[in-house]
């Protein structure tokens, strides 16, 4: 969880409430009851936004507020077509010692997502449950492939979904066609792979099964930021509220991330995920099914 | 109808048949008997290729050979993301002076592709018809945007059916989110837009309805030139084939288009499309219906 300074064609904000955490746990309190949250933040960190997470179902006990210390900041400029962004600042700081604590009542949870951060700070929050958990996804970034590779690579050896965009499934496997780079990916640990790819959907590989999910057609995509956790937050709460992991649940699954994260990006930050309702996601859903059918 | 030359990253090749009206009455002649072909080229054209059409049932009385001429000829490289290539050699020929020939028995016809071409050789093509067809379905490109906007513009109201790319949408409206270039572009004519984006698939606007129709994921993109007029060719085939332009027939239509562009683009130039027959084209199309229910 985190503070973001943002700048788009449309406009800009600074130090709004951010961070996987922020989007994952927003976006599956919206189809699952129980949602554990693990994360770190400093003072600073507004009481407000922890309190709405609260009121929406999402257990709190997991999130470590640091006295004295400062929440991490990432500032960052979009170009017009928003699928690249120049960062512009980064300040680590509680995140640079972040050792997370999963309270009792945590051990047990069945479905885990691992937002994306330190692979050794991923792996730690999977050798900290009792038991084996019946699915871990996992997100990562190009980042930690160039600077914690041997940590990436023992992650992703516990990890059952990964959940990264085609840039990085190219760079993780060193091959240009999303088909080739899957199967490299899914040796390297993960048996399942989505590949997300902005504005041109996202790709499940399940078993020799394919899924592709289209994008919504936006007349404007406001602020992308925080649209790939909000996808995965949408795409394991689903899979958390249905209790399964087959072909047909994750292909569904996969739609939900799609449609919440269609209406992330219709404002700043994590601001429209906190108006929309469960009929607002059916709706949204409803149109995903009329875009692809024939 | 024309030679090309070809560079991508898995190998090259030179004066091969390629050209617009090769790939779109290849493509069409799986889908609809009666194909009638309007192209120009020279003496050095293979009347090889031409007899493998006319045992197709494609109609060649519109094709004019041009003694003591050369026929056009197109020599391109492609970069690793296959998206983008660079022209290394255009040599306009027959071309330059193409004044397209429609036989009687061709005036009457309901379904017209124009392929990628001068917009003044595709107005005329329209005006040498003996009634108003049940619809236009035009291709252009980039080039005619720079150098025949004025052309362009007429030969779109013209239209019914556009087809170009992601990019050239964008060029052609002044907007960069699709969903705003489709407005702006069928208010030049076109009531239905097809934006084709390549490995990210192909969206249909008609009426108020958005269809959208993933790419196959391929291990291997081979050669992509004609892709583009291949799933013209199968999307007009389709569409004549059954007869109707409501928006069901339509993303049917997108569908055995792009199916018809996967198998295209195995091989280099139409070499693929040679080999295949209605069940490839079928099982194929049960492909497309599998990767995208959910």
């Amino acid at each position: 969880m985190a503070f973001d300074g943002i700048e788009t064609p449309f406009g800009s904000t600074d130090r709004i409430v951010g961070g996987a955490a922020s989007y994952i746990s927003l976006a599956s309190s919206l189809l699952h009851e129980h949602v554990n949250l693990v994360a770190v933040v400093g003072e600073d960190f507004p009481q407000d936004f922890v309190d709405t997470l609260r009121h929406r179902g999402v257990n709190t006990q997991g999130l470590q507020v640091k006295q004295g210390e400062k929440s991490f900041y990432w500032k960052g400029r979009y170009h017009l077509d928003m699928n690249t962004r120049d960062t512009l600042a980064t300040e680590l700081n509680v995140l640079g010692s972040f050792d997370p604590v999963l309270p009792e009542n945590y051990r047990n949870s069945r479905y885990i997502m691992l937002g994306n951060l330190s692979p050794k700070v991923q792996s730690t929050v999977i050798e900290r449950l009792d038991q084996k958990p019946e699915l871990v996804v996992m997100d990562t970034m190009n980042f930690w492939m160039e600077s914690a590779m041997d940590d990436l690579r023992h992650t992703l050896t516990l990890t059952d979904v990964l959940t990264i965009n085609d840039e990085e499934a190219r760079q993780l496997s060193g091959e240009y066609s999303l088909v080739k780079a899957a199967k490299i990916i899914r040796n390297m640990g993960p048996r399942i792979l989505v590949i997300k790819k902005g504005e041109h959907g996202a790709l499940l590989f399940h078993g020799d099964d394919i899924f592709f999910c289209p994008a919504l057609p936006l007349e404007e995509v406001f602020d992308p930021t925080g649209a790939g956790d909000t996808f995965a937050g949408g795409f394991i709460g689903y899979i958390a509220r249905h209790g399964k992991t087959d072909f047909d649940t994750m292909r569904k699954a996969i739609v939900h991330g799609s449609a919440l994260a269609s209406f992330c990006v219709e404002k700043f930050g994590p601001e429209r995920l906190l108006e929309i309702n469960e009929q607002d996601l059916a709706d949204r859903v409803g149109r995903f099914e009329q875009l692809s059918r024939f």
